[in-house]
């Protein structure tokens, strides 16, 4: 993998800057990949003093790296203040993203990483997705619906089958079909980003004790044992549904290379309790590889000096040995 | 606190019987104070060689404890096949929680242990009752409502504000009084049995990031902030509700003493995923001190000396521990 990796800044006032700037430093320690970051350089200036470069084309990033943390400037530069999330700081995050995704379709950037940006500042400058990931899936002409969100630590992949929505309606929302297609993608995206050549996928049921066989509740009769079997038929290592509470125990996560799961919490709670600050979101289905670090924007810190850069660290890690695997097993699509 | 503790068998085809007697050979190492089992001697010959000595009283196990491990029999001595649960084991179980917590009660026994029972074989000879806190409740004259159950680890408490119902009946389950009732059962509980003066309470809301404001669900509005307000003009620490995912990493947990969660899997995912091994489920309210290890009867690996005692000695411990604390406080109901 020669091609450095494109890092959208995300919202200027967050702590993406920092992290960035401090991942940058961290590039010997960590052996990183080359990457540049995208976005306005005042907002890197204004928590860091460190040298940045300014960079006309990703490949130039290259050679700069070993000096000075490369920036691909996008939009205006207007001033920055840490912490106060603002109109123009939505718009320089778009813009960002815009402009990293493109250079990532195109092959000019290696991989996409994204930093945190503020949804609601999104949504008053007119962004309609719900997140970055429908961004970057619909750009990449992917069905919101084929691309799937897996949060990854060191010893533990999750990946929630509903996310942003009531918990009240995750039960209506769910469908054999939907659970299929989520399997499916997952085992795709673990041969594709992981390496994993015959991907090993545990599903949680939904209800206490998964249910106790239709005793405390019947989404697993109704979906998940059919989903399953349908996967185990169409030749994936699935298996479940078991009951999560007890499927992340040391041993029991030895077991599987991602758990699936109904719902949000389920999936987030037992990854965030394990690796807080490592988490990565890597997006499955998508003809480029995109990660995240797994935590917001913390404008309650930004400009403080207190961001910690490891989960951008392993955004770019990640991203790095994906896109690598990828480019060796002539995956462009 | 001198009076011995009760430990009931539960299933004799389980693996309470090989765990009790392996917390028996580790009681020095762990400085247990003294018990007595109460159940079938058989259930621990079928899968123990040590020493094993019937006692006719409770007071007699202070004495026998250095040399032997204490047993009270009850029941017949039915012969006992580990791993084949039948109806002759679910009478033994039913019989040796009645006795273990009539001696509890009348103080005879310092407190009660409980070591897990087959719900399926007890539900065969007539068990009205969900499970065994509910059946102690009863038997203590406490309703099942206000009796709480609190699974402990060593960096985590925890409490499921609804247990075993299908999650698509947790919302119109939960409600202002619920939550509240449980928020003083917990204080209460941490008080008597933890001893901490001014307990902190976290409360995890009930949808993804706790409902962001109404966007994602109100469950939150609802319930969970008159709730929480509530408690705090009753004078107790409450705080939240918080997003579930975000509460269980290391930091946060040094921020509370115990998290109340309106559903099953939020609050036992975090502490089966810390401390599967030595979780210990506490049940708050009650006049006297019940603890039970946080798993099941592993019928499967019974009579194969693979079980692991570490939950049941850790229930050992806090059940010592907290009757000798409620002991020196003068609490006797």
């Amino acid at each position: 993998m020669t091609r450095p990796l494109a890092v959208a800044m995300g919202d200027p006032a967050g702590i993406g800057p920092e992290i960035i700037a401090k991942a940058w430093q961290a590039r010997q320690l960590h052996q990183l990949q080359p990457f540049f970051a995208v976005g306005n350089i005042r907002a890197i200036e204004a928590v860091w003093d460190g040298p940045v470069r300014t960079i006309g084309e990703p490949d130039e990033a290259t050679d700069v790296f070993a000096d000075a943390l490369p920036l691909l400037s996008v939009g205006d530069r207007h001033a920055v203040s840490p912490g106060n999330a603002d109109i123009s700081g939505a718009r320089s995050a778009l813009q960002a993203l815009e402009l990293s995704v493109g250079l990532a379709r195109s092959g000019a950037a290696g991989a996409l990483v994204t930093a945190p940006v503020s949804k609601a500042r999104l949504y008053d400058i007119g962004f309609t997705h719900p997140g970055q990931t429908e961004f970057v899936a619909e750009r990449c002409g992917v069905s919101k619906d084929n691309a799937v969100m897996m949060l990854a630590g060191p010893t533990l992949r999750v990946v929630p089958i509903t996310t942003h929505i009531p918990l009240a309606k995750v039960s209506e929302t769910l469908s054999v079909d939907l659970i299929v297609r989520k399997g499916h993608a997952t085992a795709r995206g673990l041969q594709r980003n992981f390496g994993i050549e015959k991907p090993r996928l545990a599903f949680a049921g939904f209800n206490p004790h998964a249910g106790e066989s239709g005793a405390i509740g019947t989404e697993e009769i109704d979906y998940f044992i059919p989903a399953v079997e349908r996967l185990q038929r169409d030749g994936i290592d699935a298996a479940g549904p078991f009951a999560a509470d007890t499927m992340f125990h040391p041993r029991a996560r030895a077991t599987f290379d991602a758990a699936l799961c109904p719902y949000h919490d389920q999936a987030l709670i037992p990854i965030k309790t394990l690796h807080f600050d490592e988490g990565v979101n890597i997006t499955l289905g998508l003809p480029i590889v995109r990660t995240s670090p797994d935590h917001g924007t913390a404008f309650g810190i930004a400009g403080s000096d207190q961001a910690e850069p490891g989960a951008m660290i392993a955004a770019i890690r990640l991203a790095a040995s994906a896109a690598g695997r990828r480019e060796k097993a002539g995956i462009t699509a």
